[in-house]
């Protein structure tokens, strides 16, 4: 099944204690189409200056990724300047030159209104809601926020979250949205704002997926809540994207499964693991630009190993 | 089999957000004991101050520990007084009151000595080093340290870190240790030390168990790190003691199989969370005295469901 993805392709500039990259390719739905590729057909929703290459673009169309809905507009690219030499698991944003996503407003192609499952990564939430609309006929629907929205633009994100199956944030998000710093009283206030699940991503410490009374998966019943583990790594080289990947094996996979079971579920929380986990191995989007899908499935086993009784 | 164990047997003066409670029963022996009572026969090693009533050492006695190794000196028991109104993750201790364990050379009665395991509480490593070289006979020692003999101490620790199966810290506490920001790197560096394996509790977020080279349970071959969960839970009373009954349920459950094996030592980690879990549900003890084998059980399923793909 295809997977539409509406967010940023965008340049990033970073520094992390094992150095320092300039004009990187990055931006969430390159992340996220790059993890995804490895499951399933990604479709982007996107736009990108002058100053975005033939050989940027191939980047994500040799891992077979649908550019043609990136529109190439005057000026210059989305460009992101961060540091993680203070902390390595959070950001330090030092410039943020929006440029041509200013004025940004998702085109669909007609090719792509067939996708079954949408991603609505981390943007305007008033961009994502008007994806949404348009994307009538999907069968699932992924979300991600930053506290930037959260904070300053509640009404817009209120009609987000609405129309959501899925809402993939960070604990700190989690806690700020759902307004308590105990994370299952932020899980359940979050679920009541209708999203069905709630994915919350705990970077080093894996992740936990939480299910609402609405979820599909569960028959009706009440489902526990679900745990997934992350690998230890000795370095980090560059954490970001490592979200925006997690979401693109999560979904990746289920768009890859015949039906959205809580087996598959469970088995796209590992997936997201694994793929947050070779993306932070390299600096941008180059481990991801490499793998294949024998390394994903051996990376899978050993998430299994670390986390099973037997 | 018999775990024996020397530790704290104390009162604890706490304020948490849930409320405030003045000298409960407390110390890292008490938790420890009550949680591994649910699995295996526990004799104490500890010593208490004239204040310490009948009453109080009926809460271990009614659940099967071996209390003959406390020593009842003159003065007043040990006493702790922290909050977690600032930080839930960790305590504030406003007072510590050494009283008659400034004084405490552990004693071992001469029934104790057949004990095969061994676990040596967050007490001063030269206290620890003492009963470890008295118990010869032991198949398998566990201990816990804290910031404190790690900063200060260190010479002494490190003769008890030779002479480790499993040693049993925080996060905070490993990093400190293994003097690398990186959990995985400080693990290695721990390893060298001589532990053959480590257990890391990271709160919320559950542990990671990280094997040596050393380590019998994995014939000689490396063996990837184990990641066991912990609940999420809406409130936590009393955080005071969840490293303890995290160490018991695992220990405990180690000491009730017939051997050592990774299975074992898997299912013992869960078995950790889920009395960690138990303990911070009520104020001090209350909890951990009051269980079922069926409802520690019933948790471990629940553990299971929560992190296994089927």
């Amino acid at each position: 099944m295809s997977i539409l993805v509406v967010g940023s392709v965008a340049f990033d500039s970073i520094e992390t204690p094992a150095g320092k990259r300039e004009r990187c390719l990055g931006g969430a739905a390159t992340y996220f189409s790059l993890a995804a590729s490895y499951f399933t057909q990604v479709r982007v929703i996107a736009v990108v200056g002058e100053d975005f290459t033939a050989e940027q673009e191939a980047v994500l169309t040799s891992r077979g990724v649908d550019t043609r809905g990136i529109e190439h507009a005057s000026g210059k690219s989305f460009h992101w300047t961060g540091s993680y030499l203070k902390n390595l698991n959070e950001a330090q944003t030092l410039k943020t030159e929006l440029n041509v996503f200013e004025r940004f407003t998702p085109q669909i192609p007609a090719d792509y209104r067939d996708s079954e499952f949408l991603f609505l990564a981390n943007i305007d939430p008033s961009l994502q809601e008007q994806v949404r609309r348009q994307m009538t006929a999907v069968r699932m629907v992924c979300g991600d926020t930053m506290n930037y929205w959260i904070s300053g633009h509640a009404k817009n994100l209120a009609r987000v979250l609405e129309s959501l199956d899925t809402l993939l944030i960070n604990d700190g998000e989690a806690k700020l949205l759902g307004g308590d710093p105990n994370l299952l009283c932020a899980a359940r206030k979050i679920l009541s704002m209708g999203p069905k699940s709630l994915v919350v991503k705990h970077g080093e410490y894996g992740a936990t997926a939480f299910f609402g009374q609405r979820s599909a998966i569960g028959n009706g019943g009440a489902i526990a809540p679900f745990r997934s583990p992350a690998l230890p790594l000795a370095e980090i080289v560059d954490p970001t994207g490592a979200g925006d990947s997690f979401a693109g094996g999560f979904f990746g996979h289920l768009a890859s499964q015949p039906a959205v079971t809580l087996k598959a579920f469970r088995e796209a929380m590992f997936y997201g693991g694994v793929m947050g986990s070779f993306a932070v191995e390299r600096f941008g989007t180059d481990r991801l630009q490499s793998l294949t899908r024998a390394e994903i499935d051996q990376r899978f086993s050993l998430f299994r190993e670390m986390s099973h009784l037997e």
